[in-house]
């Protein structure tokens, strides 16, 4: 059984305060709690259903603590639509809020970006495209919320994320000699630009693109260019669906 | 005022069958309230704020019915988290399963897509790349859903989209010598094939991926190459994120 005290304490990790006052996030699915227990992630406590336990038995015991509860238990506690098997709450890392080196590849920068669903989904794509750090705005969404958490699948638990301000990477890419590109709605043709093995790509807001104070220190403008004939299309693409394809394109000419 | 039965009806919506019953879907928000005013689409009745009326008159007056209401008024009908000033009734075209031809252009079949954010995304990326027909499975979700209008962001109005089984677009395709491409784990790399401008490319469902069926009938399997060295990595794509790479592919072959 959980008890009432845990439930509340995991109901309340939706909200940022709460997570950074108890120092928690919540993972749940059956899949995600697996690749977070064989990550670097501290988990603090595991709740699994028996049929849970009996599949993963080994895993289990990489949590601090880990309880048997019922199906109905999980689904009292639980934050999704369709409860699976178990729930788990891990420990929040120490920030390191400056990276020692950019590596060599592809690096992302994200300006305040707002949708949940969306910060997940661009985690997913640069653990599939092997982007070496993915950079988050202060202001960006909390990569732990569990909505966040959930879209990401688990690639959470294999990329470097990190909260920084534009002004402190920009000086540290100028130091590095990295280019910084950015997405915009007019810029070069991504398709037809050379792009390098090493870079930060720079994305914007859903609703207001990339701040004027990012883009003054932005060395390149790219963007997709739109292939529809009519006046009247798609005025944009999704943040997610954007980042996937310049992703994309720094990647296929890198290995093709 | 919006009605008690009005707004009861306008609620109802949200499910399938209600939209069957009535033959109505719902539209809300002010951009893309005003895209189906702009389109084909014939607009029922319309709700609209006094603000929303004082700049788009000549827009309300296309509508059969416009009514102004208040902004609480929208509140209690709205399926929004944040509603806007505007909420349409539209009508639901008769279906037309088969199109006249196929066009000379990349056209899409999506495979049984279950998850409404998904399909409207997929929408938004076919207006920007210029698909030219979306072809649905029979069991793929509804695209008059509320969340599927509103995620593809009023990319709807300018989209063809068909409801058809697959054996008989195969059949159509085959009589049209137009090659069928789908996206699989295991393919051709999509960066080193040589993309036709027609073709259907086939995407397929979120969990299950392409049913073995229509699998047989693929004239050509293509993949994402994932770029992750690591053996731990983001096993797939989402769906709508996969399809924006495989289109942007198609596209830069042919423009770039």
């Amino acid at each position: 059984m959980i008890g009432k005290s845990t439930i509340k304490l995991i109901k309340s990790l939706a909200l940022k305060k709460f997570r950074i006052k108890e120092n928690l996030f919540l993972v749940e699915g059956d899949k995600i709690v697996s690749e977070v227990l064989d990550s670097d992630y501290l988990v603090e406590k595991l709740f699994v259903t028996n049929s849970y336990l009996i599949s993963n038995k080994e895993k289990c015991k990489k949590a601090r603590l880990f309880t048997e509860v019922s199906p109905s238990d999980i689904k009292k506690a639980s934050q999704l639509k369709n409860p699976q098997n178990c729930l788990a709450l891990c420990r929040i890392p120490a920030k390191s809020d400056h990276p020692n080196n950019l590596g060599n590849n592809l690096s992302i920068y994200l300006d305040d970006i707002q949708n949940p669903g969306n910060l997940g989904t661009i985690i997913r794509i640069c653990d599939w495209f092997n982007v070496e750090y993915l950079f988050l705005s202060p202001k960006t969404v909390d990569c732990y919320m569990p909505k966040v958490i959930q879209a990401s699948m688990g690639s959470f638990c294999r990329i470097k994320i990190l909260t920084i301000g534009f002004e402190q990477l920009a000086d540290f890419a100028a130091e590095s000699d990295i280019p910084i590109y950015g997405a915009f709605l007019e810029g070069n043709n991504v398709y037809r630009e050379m792009l390098p093995q090493r870079a930060i790509l720079v994305m914007g807001n859903e609703g207001n693109g990339i701040q004027k104070e990012v883009e003054k220190k932005i060395n390149k403008k790219i963007k997709i260019p739109e292939i529809s004939l009519n006046a009247k299309r798609a005025e944009s693409l999704n943040v997610s669906v954007a980042t996937a394809i310049i992703c994309s394109e720094f990647k296929r000419q890198l290995f093709s």
